[in-house]
């Protein structure tokens, strides 16, 4: 095994990446639950797999869902926050953080960014959903800081 | 060059997260291509770099193309199934799995990805783009699996 | 600290590649900005929290506007871009590339994508946006060919 996992804030990072990337990823299932269950469709090839048997039903398949549109929507929003996480999230790992102080930032940014699933999807209301959105992005910036704070080459 | 490179599987995840990404990152180029020979475009200023004259033109220009709308989707669905491999893959590499078993890994879901993309393309008919779809999702649990069983901290 | 961070060229990687991932990030809070003052929801409830008393102001602020989708095709070419940059860039930064050479291919890279952010939203005459896209995707390939070239295995 690396020497690199022989270290405690790398554990943590390993794990708690791995945690929200699997989170992120089942929001793919999560579509296609939807997609098959409400009979809404993308792709012509899908509504005839689904039981669209002619061009009229195929037609009636291919359309958009305001449920559905709300998953990618929460899909989407975790693409544009969990990949800043867990490209700056390794370089701050790497640069030597105290254990206790990474372990808080990835705790939270984990917790904040399945509390944004849950408020997107039931949906609660806002500013549920707006304000765990700005603590992930607290979190990715205050581990950004440090990482520069680490060490810059300009 | 660093240590990491003289690891046979960290250089075996190299070479298929490079090749994976740039499958990914050659998307772009596809969906402008078939932007500018359907004259399909989104921004204004780009249908009059195409040859949109007057204000007409450029309206007839500024329309969404099904075949363009599948290119797009094929990439969505690349951004949110090879982002997950490339991070989980990343600490799978460092976690020191047994090399066959890495290239079985990666290999799969290299090839899962670019089968996805000539599914969707083409279109071959259902269920063979959901089945590699899932093929490559599949792989990406189980590194993740690998990664959680090597080390865990919570 | 981890001695990968003694490395002057994984410095640069880290300087530069946590600049861009903040620039993409920064991209949401952007869109955000443009929906409250110009009242363009896609959901309800955040119609609602903006002021949408009733139903029928609710529907008057779900809609969308060309500006806020101009933001967020600019956000979606920064995912589709600087996260093949971000990983490809790690492989190059551990395959031992020459420090100055290392650090052009970075400059170039951010320089650019800034650029093509302020050529989207500004918004610039083709081919400004178009050729700052190419120069982008031209540093990461070449990248790729150097991670290649220092090391396969299939």
């Amino acid at each position: 095994m690396s020497e690199v996992f022989s270290s405690e804030v790398f554990l943590a990072y390993s794990t708690y990446s791995t945690i929200v990337l699997l989170k992120m990823l089942l929001m793919g299932p999560l579509t296609g639950y939807f997609r098959v269950t409400r009979k809404v469709f993308a792709n012509p090839e899908d509504a005839k797999a689904h039981g669209a048997k002619d061009e009229e039903s195929k037609k009636v398949y291919l359309r958009t869902d305001p449920y559905v549109e709300r998953v990618r929507r929460c899909h989407q929003n975790d693409l544009e926050n969990i990949v800043p996480f867990v490209g700056i999230g390794l370089l701050y790992a790497l640069s030597g953080p105290d254990l206790n102080t990474a372990l808080m930032h990835f705790r939270i940014f984990v917790a904040s960014r399945i509390f944004h699933s849950i408020a997107y999807l039931v949906p609660l209301p806002q500013p549920s959903r707006g304000l765990s959105w700005i603590v992930g992005m607290g979190v990715t910036f205050s581990m950004a800081y440090r990482v520069l704070k680490a060490g810059v080459h300009l």
